[in-house]
């Protein structure tokens, strides 16, 4: 089983992973096959890289999202294993184009595509996976679907081009920072989560609850991640501890901090940005400036006040199974470790 | 007018330029002003590049394939005008990244996009057009449309894999190498010409012809823009002659040179494609060996071949002034210098 809901949740949240398992799990699975399905072609390299790709798994949790929306609006078809497929394999492609830009060499603890195979292959590979995820969406004649798919693609490149011009600049704002999570994790999860209303018959008045539940999840899972890079060690993650910073991108934790600490200090986090490597300031120190300064705090209860957000979404929708794993998966997402 | 139809073609094509621009020179224009208004966001990057891609112009072939395949089928609506937009922001998307992978600095003259700002950022950008461009394809609710362009898109990335794979492979062998071509080139080429007979309502017995036509100009098209690479000087491309083999890439005449020169001249082909520089082989050496082996020739007659092969896939309709301007066309790809 190549989808990892239980095995990376912390005994805590195993209640939740096993209950989003046990109303979703055969369609998981369903998506898994049919991911793995879809990538393959008669080009050797596609076939060679897909299939490394499925090895590598995931979280999945844009699939279990959709499946666990599409269940609370009593959907039981083919349908939305497709398009639970379709939303993986855009993720998938996001990731494969930002790893080759931030040179990442690991994730979930094996090496990156472009790190096998180089960035060439691997740019078109990414290409060839946007273009296969539309194609697989077309298969139950839905425009609007398409239509928001679209939309959340084009929103997460532009988030995607706004971290490459702004997260690594010093005058970040807050608010622009938010903006820019927003567009590059956010509205794809808020796709995920409103695509269900869609399906037809149409269930209009869903649509915005969803979408509200889905953009403050994602958030959420975007802040967790951002923390992880100041909390977690290297085992848990798959990947060095403020690599972020490392890749030259401030993150909220000492992003908040900057105005309030001293102008050697601020120097110091400059110098990691501008350097991509610790040459000139020491990994603890920083470390120590965002425990000081209360930001992991200000940021964790950021992250729990979207947790509470999406909470809220729900409410629209009668009590039930599928809205109490729906209600689940803030908690579960703020209490990740990796 | 950033379109080129007839600032590149030479005095003898003069009439087939002119024959195409009085046919759909406004419908061209159109497609212009929709091409630059869809390249617009409030993602500065976007805006910013997206300005230097619409100053850049082009050929516009497809557009202007596509507008006059229209007009053949009686079609006179927006719709193809959003559609001639499409094909060539995907077009645009694909040198975009096809231009990162060969490390061009030169497309038409003028500094390729990752040589301005970077290949991180263009990455993107080309993801964002592909995207842009299916949303853009969505406007008129034909989801047959979209197959076809998720169809073409898939098809022309899987030539770019194999290229990448392939294309600097001295046991590359003609037909190989052609399924190469009709996949990275002839396949949008196909669709473009195609498509019209798509629109509502439908010409499905159009659909064959016109996509046999299309994929055969679009053959042609390319073995002339390999031609292009030994025959033509730097001024015309305004690229440098023999750019393809320096990038690594073997082409139809050296291709078909390779079996019957001395084992000393194959090494030196070797080596050019190895160095990817002319360090152990003179460009002069190489240009001598396809004109003394007549492959330019061959080369010369298969464009032509598939250039008749269009002429013929015509016969199916009925003589117009849009037939008559599609006829003309093989000849004016045959006979461009850059």
């Amino acid at each position: 089983m190549s989808h990892r809901l239980v095995s990376s949740a912390r005994p805590a949240d195993e209640g939740a992973a096993a209950r989003i398992l046990e109303l979703v799990g055969p369609k998981l699975e369903a998506t898994e096959r049919l991911f793995q399905e879809r990538l393959t072609s008669d080009v050797p390299f596609i076939a060679r890289s897909g299939e490394y790709l499925v090895r590598g798994g995931g979280k999945r949790m844009r699939p279990a999202l959709l499946l666990l929306s599409a269940r609370m609006l009593g959907r039981d078809s083919e349908e939305e294993v497709t398009y639970a497929a379709v939303v993986e394999m855009i993720h998938t492609a996001t990731l494969i184009h930002d790893d080759i830009i931030d040179h990442a060499e690991l994730r979930r603890g094996r090496r990156t595509l472009h790190s096998v195979w180089g960035a060439n292959l691997t740019v078109l590979l990414g290409d060839w996976l946007y273009t296969a995820a539309m194609k697989l969406a077309l298969a139950h004649d839905n425009l609007r679907v398409i239509d928001l798919l679209c939309d959340a693609t084009l929103g997460m490149t532009e988030g995607e081009l706004l971290a490459l011009e702004r997260l690594g600049a010093v005058d970040l704002g807050r608010d622009e920072y938010l903006d820019i999570l927003e567009r590059k994790t956010a509205r794809l999860f808020a796709a995920a989560a409103a695509l269900p209303a869609l399906m037809q018959p149409a269930r209009h008045e869903a649509f915005e609850p969803l979408e509200r539940y889905g953009r403050a999840l994602g958030l959420c899972f975007q802040l967790v991640d951002d923390l992880l890079d100041y909390t977690a060690s290297q085992d848990e993650l798959g990947k060095p501890v403020l690599a972020d910073l490392k890749e030259g991108k401030l993150t909220l934790p000492l992003l908040l901090a900057l105005p309030r600490i001293t102008p050697e200090e601020r120097r110091k986090v400059a110098h990691v940005l501008e350097d991509r490597a610790f040459r000139r300031a020491d990994p603890d120190e920083l470390l120590e400036i965002v425990r000081r300064e209360g930001t992991i705090e200000e940021t964790s209860r950021l992250a729990e006040a979207y947790a509470a957000q999406a909470r809220e979404a729900l409410a629209a929708f009668p009590d039930g199974e599928a809205r109490s794993a729906l209600e689940l998966a803030p908690d579960y997402v703020l209490h990740r470790r990796a």
